[in-house]
């Protein structure tokens, strides 16, 4: 189910546009045995140059079809390719998604030529489908995604691949428990970006042994050369000062590569960098290690010499090795996890980022396969509550969101966890790149959110979630819940684990009163109304603290004889429209949202959108309109404009 | 003017609700004669330590006094910050803005009280105003802001001050040729983070001798030890491997910290990373060095045995070097910088993203201070016309975009410069926190995202822009342009430098046709209306390629005798709600928006809320609501629903 054939789910969608489906049905080719020699063999070391050779090739043919793409960046990488698929990784080309199965990320995504190639080589691809590279009808897009079913994340953004390569060698290691490696391929110009390092900081830290990283040091970026060029020295010293064993390799030796490899599975205790010095465009003609060239075809005429350097091996001569069937099987049981329910009293004080925190320790009871990751704030999230209660499921990632993020996006492939992520909701800013790229993706990821809005008080604004809303409604097809108290967020947190998709959970610092009883059933699209009246004559909407300000708010017009409805949305996306609408039109038409986060992206564009196809209702919004300031939780709702006091008077001037 | 007082600036906002203004009045105690012998005095050592043992005192205070806050964290970085305020850098307390004086970035802000405590020890701020930490209606926040008149970047959110520390240096020692030097304190569990690391290849690459980053390696995070903990020689292989001179000292030891300042002004050509093994609650009994004391004040008991260490120097003994006044005098002229008029033809096609090149190279013959910085991607965003016109002007910041926009925020502090950052709008979501931290900051700074939407086609979805106008709406008090031809997007670059705060500028990929001739003005939150009629039923929104496919939709429709008008925007915020609104309810009041981004938070939504308390308007939208995929611009559009054949069906619909 969820994500283990995902070209299944995303053909739905787009069925009528996708006139071929990759099946692993054209691997009649994989009859020969398996070759184990790894070295010394001059043989093999013509077979994988043939195959790098014509993996180049189809690479460059592939570009010349499409007009555009990366041809160099791909031929800088073929001998490490061919190296990986033809005599080191072990899988199935029947079975990409193999539980047990070696995994393979392409971090430099724009290289995804020669990973497309490599499947052809292997057997899954045909030519003529490989040639329908970046065509709206075909899956073989421009930067790799899972629409493919060999491809676990989607890669494109740059830096971002060694963490989701972490997050499977961590569940290999440590949840599998089993013997597939990871191997993850990175560009040089990628390893300025930061999250290489969180992941690499992170990979070493947990010995993760079962990890190779190979980086594909080309010297050329896409506006110039790289800060480092060919200078292999300075990225050993930075791989090893990171926790790795690293070896610097002429990245076009097949020897050197294999003896690389070798050398990569003999280490223990610690993750490999393989730092192979390439050229981009190697092989071909006037192009080869020369600028300028980023990105573009080069002409097909520049086949004929890389042709002439073919030993004579044939494509299919070389299988690939089996996996080690020791993965244990798994069913997430996604839309089927239950928790025990919540145990509160109506009244009673309690944050929504404790009862996450509780919910979350029982979803871990429920199932072992539901992780939580955290950016050491595991006692301000109360993710902690996972951690004492099942220490194996809790996996502390440190002050390093972008890789906490990617190192869940890792661990949720091929179905392995379901990983709830946690932090300050404003730190998971940090990571908005790698949720977007989740996206594309399509992973199951939970991201939860803690301290958002003005209501944290004195710690001041940044720390202050406020744009949250925003960053996660723009996600396409995720689900944002904003429960407002205990009973509400544990069921937030328990629907959230039943969704095969992106959620996030807002979730509050304050402990404020528990509103539900601990059997009230929640949905999610289904808000609840919380107050109502037939004198009703404007509908509140609120959420977390603005919905206490508004209950209050309510009962104090009631004094004055103005009735208010008070509706608590649950989600904010997806939004119960039919319930908020039917209630503004009851109410004569006055709506007004109140809402800790700023105008943008919020509750009242949600609202004000959601409604803006019916005539005669209107929506006002308060919300927080500057950059906040430190300060009591109280004061500031006042001071920014969003408590009782000012929903009252926004109501005197609503007319 | 611009950023030199941001103090003024904000007390003005809310002036009514600050009782008291910090100004450098109270430095009377500063009459003693400059210190200039550096180590080998057991008096200066004395003194030093007393001074770091009043500050810890004062940091217990002020943390007892606001009942929340960080002493701890504070406590082991007393001498640190006692060291490098009374005898290592050069600054006037009178004058903590002055362009020549050294620069200090507290990167682990939550240990501001020590920052505080400081300040008071240098005769800025009184032991009252401290005592005010964290309060409403004080400047004294939970974590440092620019509210303050010492403070030129806010921290809070960890791991970037490094970059903005860089900024500055990259400035002093390239733009301002000045003889200043930046001091940049970080925390050990703050190094986990990327941006770090980004930051540190910067300032390696660009030779930055004049940067010092001290790391307070206190061994304790917020909820664990850190990763490293007290392994004190990775940390030095780390910065080491990062091109730094890496020196590991005792961080309690006046000595060993001014022996290793010294040892960093004579290291040419590179920066300089003191590595402080300290204790966190150094000094404070039963407290010192354990866990779970993280940002919780102690009992102001512990004071005493602190007390009992003083040497007997008093406050003031210590007197700041003065800097040396050699950084130039600089007016940005914001609001007057003035570019050449466009040069194109109607019809012309050209690519907005081009056109921002061709003024931002304009710009930078109109002010020196104008300057670029790109993430390798100059020749995609066009930014690169800059470098060859002003190469001086232009920083290469590579492949890491959270340091691409921390530099930027690091350049334009204290009124130095005006930078543009540019990259692919999608890579703008990898610094999504730095630019939200920009806002805390109140940082005068430019992002032009080029590459947005489905309309970039076959590179696919992780390189389209869909959620970029929701998260720069969503910055409070940020200008988000999005001009739709090549004439409007250089006159929104020309206003973007004329306006003192984060401004967005959203450009496109495809070379399309200019609309406005060379002299039409533009002008922040006033719309065009492009077409309009006496017959108008319908009102058409759109920008960048989705205002093209408007155009020819009210052209195929008006065949039919349905005649729109269409508007464009070219600020989406603030927009233009006036026109806005009087065309929507001219027409009878059904708007259509319609663009090449995600629902949430874009045109549609502003537009929704906008018009939301206009009853009988009626908003509906059109936005891409799935990830996209690869395929020719054209197709794309159409595949997702924003093509003018789909807003021909919308009309019909939209009854």
């Amino acid at each position: 189910m969820n994500g283990l054939f995902p070209l299944a789910k995303w053909s739905f969608r787009l069925s009528r546009r996708l006139p071929f489906i990759i099946t692993p049905s054209q691997t009649a080719l994989f009859a020969k045995s398996l070759r184990t020699k790894m070295t010394g063999s001059e043989q093999l070391r013509h077979d994988l140059e043939d195959a790098a050779n014509r993996m180049r090739i189809s690479a460059i043919e592939m570009t010349c079809a499409s007009k555009s793409g990366h041809p160099t960046s791909s031929a800088s990488a073929a001998e490490i390719v061919s190296t990986l698929f033809f005599n080191e990784m072990r899988y199935d080309a029947h079975d990409p998604k193999n539980a047990s199965a070696d995994r393979f990320i392409l971090s430099k995504g724009h290289a995804c030529p020669i990973l497309y190639a490599a499947w052809e080589e292997a057997g899954l691809l045909s030519h003529d489908q490989v040639l329908t590279l970046r065509r709206i009808d075909s899956d073989i897009e421009g930067h790799p995604t899972p629409r493919l079913n060999f491809i676990d994340v989607a890669t494109g953004s740059l830096g971002q691949g060694l963490s989701a390569a972490a997050g499977m060698a961590y569940v290999g290691k440590y949840i599998d428990k089993a013997s597939y490696r990871v191997y993850c391929l990175l560009g040089d110009g990628e390893s300025a970006e930061g999250s290489v390092w969180e992941a690499a900081a992170f990979a070493s830290h947990y010995k993760l042994d079962n990890l190779v990283a190979i980086v594909d040091v080309n010297r050329l970026g896409q506006s110039q050369a790289t800060a480092l060029g060919h200078d292999l020295e300075t990225y050993k010293a930075r791989f090893a000062a990171f926790g790795f064993h690293a070896i610097i390799v002429d990245g076009h030796s097949i020897d050197e590569l294999l003896k690389a490899y070798a050398e990569a599975k003999n280490t223990q205790g610690k993750p490999t960098a393989i730092l192979a010095r390439t050229h981009k465009g190697r092989g071909i003609a006037d192009v080869e290690d020369l600028d300028n060239w980023h990105g573009k075809p080069v002409s097909e005429e520049k086949i004929g010499a890389i042709r002439s350097r073919f030993h004579g091996s044939e494509k299919g001569k070389l299988v690939a090795k089996k996996p080690v069937d020791d993965a244990p099987k798994v069913d997430l049981c996604i839309g089927n996890i239950k928790m025990a329910a919540p145990e509160y009293k109506l009244g009673e004080k309690v944050a929504t980022r404790a009862a996450y925190g509780t919910a979350l320790a029982k979803l871990g009871d429920a199932s072992p396969r539901v992780i939580g990751l955290d950016g050491d704030t595991k006692n301000s999230t109360y993710s902690e509550k996972l951690l004492k209660a099942h220490p194996e499921q809790f996996i502390e990632c440190f002050i390093a969101e972008q890789n906490l993020v990617g190192v869940a996006v890792g661990a949720q492939c091929r179905g392995r966890t379901i990983p709830f992520t946690s932090t300050f909701a404003a730190f998971f800013t940090r990571a908005t790149d790698q949720i977007r790229m989740a996206a594309v993706s399509f992973a199951n990821l939970k991201c939860v959110g803690s301290h958002v809005g003005v209501s944290i008080g004195e710690d001041g604004p940044s720390q202050m979630a406020l744009e949250d809303l925003a960053i996660f409604r723009a996600i396409p097809d995720s689900t944002v819940f904003y429960p407002t108290d205990g009973v509400s967020a544990e069921r937030a947190t328990e629907l959230a684990a039943n969704i095969n998709g992106i959620v996030f959970i807002r979730t509050g610092r304050p402990a404020l009163p528990v509103l539900y009883k601990n059997d009230e059933p929640f949905m999610v699209g289904q808000a609840k109304v919380l107050k109502e009246s037939p004198k009703d004559s404007i509908l509140f909407i609120g959420a977390g603290v603005t919905l206490y300000e508004a209950l209050k708010a309510a009962e104090e017009l009631e004094k004055k004889g103005v009735h208010a409805a008070v509706i608590d949305p649950f989600t904010i996306k997806p939004l119960d429209v039919k319930t908020i609408a039917a209630h503004a039109q009851r109410v004569g038409g006055r709506v007004l949202t109140i809402e800790d986060h700023y105008p943008a992206g919020g509750i009242g564009e949600a609202v004000a959108a959601a409604l803006g196809d019916l005539a005669n209702v209107r929506v006002r919004s308060l919300a927080v309109h500057a950059v906040p300031r430190s300060g009591p939780p109280e004061e500031l709702l006042d001071l920014y404009g969003i408590s009782a006091k000012h929903i009252i008077k926004a109501v005197e001037n609503f007319v």
